[in-house]
């Protein structure tokens, strides 16, 4: 254990103890120590002074009845009795205490001197504190869920990933593990919501998931970076090595206002943080669906993609739909992407070998004349020879959600992407009742599917950003 | 029947004759007369010379039989076959022909010829022609589906709505059919899919629905304009009348290229056909998911919202998450909308009735400390308060979703929104299992629900903008 580092105690603690746990089953305390006795695999520990056992597990009166037996505590209580809690905690030898109650400095007067007396305990004893007012973390190997939301089977359910999420809100971050994590849109490495961060911040969580090794790629939902040259600092090392997407919020004089609670942000004016996170390699989105978009596209792929043109900004379509061609090429180019003419000996092969006689192929190439003449397999082929064109860094595909998926060549192209080491991604439309069996099959390949083409747009340009920044620092 | 007009015949004929209807369920020619004979509710008859019944119904071996019977026919046989049928109609005295097959002159040379025949039975005839390469068209009210996927009980599945859909490009509409209108993504008057527009152009169809009293708010896709003054003559009547959204690409050199068989065009440059349509009222959109959404919020509230504002463009945020407020007040600065200060009249309610004593209501108006002391009731207390502000001219709300949407007080909702006559969008986020309930109050209620936060903006912006229209032609 020599190369624990100091979050370890949060994300990997070799015994937990649920300070708040309870058995009535309306309340946060119960879904803490029920999910914890079902998916954590060491030691839990529920401690409550009006219990005997909870779930049938003996219950401790005070965290200073497990002393020397419990790493890390997770602390659901009124915020009045949190210090106490975090008192015997330190007493204990407790290293961590994620602290989940809300009623902290964001509640006014009496919150605020709570607030201090849990930071004068963590600088006194140097127990670690995670929160207040937040879900917690969720760490997919080894398995650990704080959340207060009651996730049954978490740990079958959630499969480990590759992707870090950060998120700074209780409620956004709640709602967040609802409808991302627990739901299986991407899967994750590890989930953190940071909440009012008094101790432990979005620096050190960053600084965590940048070494390790089972995270491949962060985004981050941030209300205020309390230590702007630090968190430069983290995030000018992951350029090139990591994909780092954040939301931060406050661009405008009322937002600024709105999120003045967090006053001690990385700088005064946005356009001084936007140009500080582009310089230090960090995409910017300023929409939760776009962070989310964007974790999807980075869990399935968050290596650096190969890029084959000088600009390495080439975009091919490949299309079912003429129009759909026509307005995506629109809107790849208002993002500063390019759509290349095809080299010759590409247009060459798609005449010879896909397109009819009567059509030319260009870029976008549409191919459902092709596919009327030849079935699908003209989509495998059309993919597969553009892959091999130089100036074609990235390919976004449109094809058709029907019952004709079933004559699809996923396999084909899955293998033509992979060895192409090309960006790909996927829009999807048609007949919504096979949206789910279109995007496994592309999930399966590494290819990310989006409902709305400015996603598709959004995704491309974000690979490819991360490849060009991968090529600087190679 | 005196006041009939040119296209009635295509949107309420008084009977029909399905020329290529064949028994193959395979085939495109079985589900359209499937679906016709199921929820057409006048007489259908199919035609197939090679047939003496379909479906337990007499079948034709031309449209020649049926001389004096049929008022409009649905034609999808190979292409070199359309102009002998066309021949036949119009001896039959059909007045109204939907072609739904491909082939013409999309498909170079032998296609143009075909299509230069059939232009020419059209202007010999009289007889009227929609398409080619498209899936025809949908009226609610009276029933008539057109298109060549099966639709079952389509007539049940329909209800009638009052959104317009206009869509070129024979795919996309064939994935907008399947994705938006039969899955109820919302409800509609009528939704054309005019393919290659040999007659019946988009023109016509706009002005058809322009002056059709159940349709109240259009949406289209175009990819190419022909006739630009009389296109903009027709929407310059209805700016203020009724929403028209149009989604149009071809605006860079490359797209416009990709666009290329449709060269006779509105103008020129893109710039040039921006202002025309900005001056002409239209809302223009830049993607399909874009279009869609507004047709969702126009198909459940298409008449003006009433403006208390003199600049009409206040936005109050209502909101259970900080964080949301802060981004969701980014997203509509940069759309152009406002985020005022509430007046003082508002806070004081507030302070009073709703938040607790720590709090400073402000607008992002952040209800959850409200919600935590007094229950639901405080975000229908918010929400009838900040209505009543003057400077407020339309509301996003940002609810979580949960089981304790049981608590939620929708029906006080509903009851204030629509007294104010104000424009509301809501937002959704949390836990997707309650995602539909969620979507169904406030649909019930006239409020749109987006799961991103660009949607709600996009929407309520176009909202406002269309009071505007009203107001400034009253």
């Amino acid at each position: 254990m020599s190369e624990r580092t100091g979050l370890d105690a949060f994300f990997a603690p070799g015994s937990v103890a649920v300070v708040g746990a309870t058995a009535n089953e309306l309340k946060g305390g119960y879904n803490i120590i029920k999910n914890m006795l079902e998916s954590f695999a060491e030691p839990v520990y529920p401690v409550n002074p009006g219990r005997d056992e909870i779930l049938g597990v003996k219950c401790y009166p005070s965290v200073r009845d497990l002393e020397g037996k419990v790493e890390a505590a997770i602390v659901f209580v009124p915020a009045a009795n949190v210090p106490g809690v975090l008192e015997d905690c330190a007493a204990a030898g407790v290293k961590a205490a994620v602290l989940e109650s809300g009623g902290f400095a964001e509640v006014g007067e009496e919150g605020k001197r709570i607030d201090a007396a849990c930071r004068e305990i963590a600088a006194r004893t140097g127990l670690r504190l995670w929160g207040p007012n937040c879900t917690g973390l969720v760490n997919t190997d080894p398995f650990i869920f704080t959340p207060f939301m009651r996730a049954p089977d978490a740990h079958e359910r959630l499969k480990p990933g590759t992707l870090g999420i950060i998120a700074q809100s209780g409620m956004l971050a709640a709602g967040f593990m609802l409808q991302y994590v627990i739901s299986g849109y991407f899967t994750v490495s590890k989930a953190c919501a940071i909440g009012n961060k008094i101790d432990v911040n979005e620096v050190e969580v960053l600084e965590y998931m940048a070494s390790d090794p089972k995270t491949k790629a962060v985004v981050a939902y941030l209300e205020s970076i309390v230590d702007g040259p630090a968190f430069l600092e983290v995030t000018r090392n992951m350029a090139g090595r990591k994909p780092l997407v954040v939301l931060k919020g406050g661009r405008y004089e009322e937002s600024a206002k709105a999120a003045l609670s967090h006053t001690a942000s990385l700088a005064g004016s946005d356009d001084v943080v936007n140009g500080a996170l582009h310089q230090a390699g960090v995409i910017r989105v300023h929409d939760f669906q776009e962070m989310m978009n964007l974790g999807k596209a980075f869990s399935l792929h968050p290596e650096p993609f190969r890029l084959s043109s000088p600009t390495g900004d080439g975009v091919a379509v490949v299309t079912v739909t003429g129009g759909g061609g026509v307005v995506l090429t629109d809107l790849l180019r208002s993002s500063g992407l390019q759509v290349p003419a095809l080299e010759r000996k590409t247009l060459d092969i798609l005449q010879k070998d896909v397109f009819p006689a009567w059509m030319a192929p260009s870029n976008p190439v549409d191919i459902w004349p092709a596919i009327e003449q030849r079935g699908f397999n003209a989509f495998g082929d059309s993919i597969k020879t553009v892959l091999s064109d130089d100036r074609v860094d990235g390919i976004i595909l449109l094809p058709f959600a029907s019952r004709m998926l079933e004559y699809f060549p996923f396999e084909d192209i899955g293998e033509a992407v992979h060895e192409s080491g090309k960006a790909v991604v996927s829009w999807m439309f048609g007949d919504s009742r096979y949206f789910d069996t279109l995007e496994e099959h592309m999930r399966d390949l590494g290819i990310p599917v989006y409902q709305d083409l400015h996603s598709c747009v959004l995704a491309l340009k974000s690979y490819l950003g991360f490849a060009h920044q991968a090529r600087n620092k190679s």
